[in-house]
């Protein structure tokens, strides 16, 4: 539900700026132009034609902001860009992406700006996506400005607001808890590492965990596997259950360690809430004393009490990558300013 | 080295105010007088009378501070108190503190208001020394606002300095990183949990895991566990090698997730720095891409490059407590109003 989406026309006023925001993921480039008041206006749908190398990627997402500036009335006040991480801030150099093979110490933001001639802000689709639940969904719902978003998707992506701003760290790097271990000697992880919650809680995990514990079954899919186990097996129901013990490992070090208010969850894996979650809660009371001494009584509120620890669905889909970059948009030049005041010795 | 208590005699300056802090041990009641330019210029020390009941101890703290109100020239600017958590702030609430039994919900800041007369500012023990490292320590030393302090003693205390403020959590509980779960089927926890870092690297942890795996030793305390590491037992190594890599997967958590420039480890299994940060430095090198990243070349630098990620010994040693419950009077209650502005709904 996307509060601000709902059109307010007032008589007389004159047209309002807007901004484009793009979410640039390993397969679409989604680009959109929203405006405060209307929400997404106007957007332009393309695939990432990774296989013609980054330039024409570049190329492909300005073509489709001058598109959209052109075609929409009113003054463009700023672009704002989802990438997939990691992602050194402020200077919008990718780190060896996992999702965007080549791209390795590609300067992203300079190659935008040069094509375009103007400024963009840019952060990584996981903090872009929690920027959208704080000022479009659960954190405008509820009234928080402190709030932690867990995506799980192909992969597990992660987005803290603290005190009411992205939290990037201090060059962009933050925000990756999806790589919280959570079994110390655990599968081998996409970061070199292993054992990370990605590995078993993304939809990617499900299905790795589905195919070592039934090879007869070939499921093809995490849904395939929920279907499963809403039909009784209990292969398949264990498999959410490591999920859930997953997920409350790693959400016991986030709350012990930053006693957030509230933790969202979102992505794909969430439409098996109910297979997962009765075992997050139940971990989460016993692991995490924190969560205990703050545990709501009720678990899907209409508000948020004082003083409790919620971890709810988030609120706002598929959605929230290209919102929260059109936000950022919004928010302009701004936010490249503030990613550099996390103070450091030049070296 | 502390900085700040290098004396500064201004000649013709009138009498500097000071300030008074409290560290508050289970065993030890420390007060101190502070001023800004000459450090630690007074103190008291006297035992923790528990066993007369927290009111006669909170007795005995008021009328240390009242001694040192009295027998020092200047204005009292502020009284800091760093107490055993946790604690629920702003309201300064005990919750079920391991280290002061019988203290469950006690109001403590309310207690020493209303015999003082005066407000005070409180905050946990974890988090003052984590101010007086910002402040006086590293912090000071490298010119750095974001930092992690990590304190190996008989617990693992926790605090974090997040864009040069003590990060509370939304009442209080933050900073809790001594119950990051580092083994998923790991040793019981006093916090009710299991598997927790407190179990496998403070000096607790080190004597309970040499009695376990060698219970013919009778060894007494940490320190004799590493000296018998020194001496090339291969179990006491082993011992320090569970420590490195149990301080990695939950650096690991901490770095992927808060991407700070710092992390300090301080208290007294630090002694053993030798033992166990080789095994730390090697599982964070393979199990952390973010540190892999930002990896430093120079392991103990006299300045920190920019852009990397630093784990150090802490530089205040026991002091910092009673330091950082100083530097928390000499902010006096513009912490406590601080405090407040994480925003929740009212419930």
């Amino acid at each position: 539900m996307v509060k601000s989406v709902v059109s307010e026309n007032r008589p007389g006023s004159t047209v309002e700026s807007f901004s484009i925001g793009v979410d640039l993921g390993g397969t679409n480039l989604r680009v959109a132009a929203y405006r405060e008041q209307a929400g997404i206006v106007d957007s332009v749908l393309l695939p990432t034609r990774l296989s013609f190398g980054r330039d024409q990627v570049v190329q492909d997402m300005c073509d489709a902001i001058r598109t959209l500036t052109e075609r929409n009335e009113g003054t463009l006040f700023g672009i704002g860009i989802g990438s997939p991480g990691p992602l050194e801030l402020p200077e919008g150099i990718l780190r060896n992406p996992p999702n965007l093979s080549g791209w390795d110490g590609f300067h992203l933001r300079a190659a935008i700006e040069s094509e375009l001639g103007r400024t963009v802000a840019l952060e990584s689709d996981a903090n872009v996506a929690a920027l959208a639940e704080w000022k479009l969904g659960a954190g405008l719902k509820y009234g928080i400005d402190n709030l932690c978003v867990l995506t799980l998707g192909t992969g597990v992506g992660n987005g803290l607001i603290l005190n009411g701003a992205v939290w990037d760290g201090f060059n962009g790097m933050g925000g990756e808890a999806g790589h919280i271990i959570v079994k110390e000697k655990g599968a081998p992880c996409g970061c070199g590492g292993y054992g990370c919650l990605e590995q078993y809680a993304s939809a990617t995990a499900i299905v790795r965990m589905a195919r070592e514990r039934m090879p007869e079954a070939a499921l093809g899919n995490a849904h395939e596997v929920a279907v499963l186990a809403r039909n009784g097996n209990e292969q398949a129901r264990h498999i959410f259950e490591t999920v859930g013990e997953s997920l409350a490992i790693a959400l016991t070090a986030l709350v012990n360690t930053l006693n957030l208010p509230l933790y969202l969850l979102g992505g794909g894996v969430c439409e098996a809430w109910d297979l997962f979650a009765p075992t997050m809660f139940q971990h989460l009371h016993t692991r995490s004393y924190v969560y205990r001494l703050t545990e709501p009584q009720v678990i899907a509120p209409g508000r948020l009490e004082a003083k409790k620890t919620y971890i709810l669905p988030a609120e706002l889909g598929s959605a929230a990558g290209l919102l929260g970059a059109c936000l950022l948009g919004v928010e302009g030049s701004s936010r490249i300013e503030s990613t550099k005041e996390c103070s450091f010795v030049q070296g």
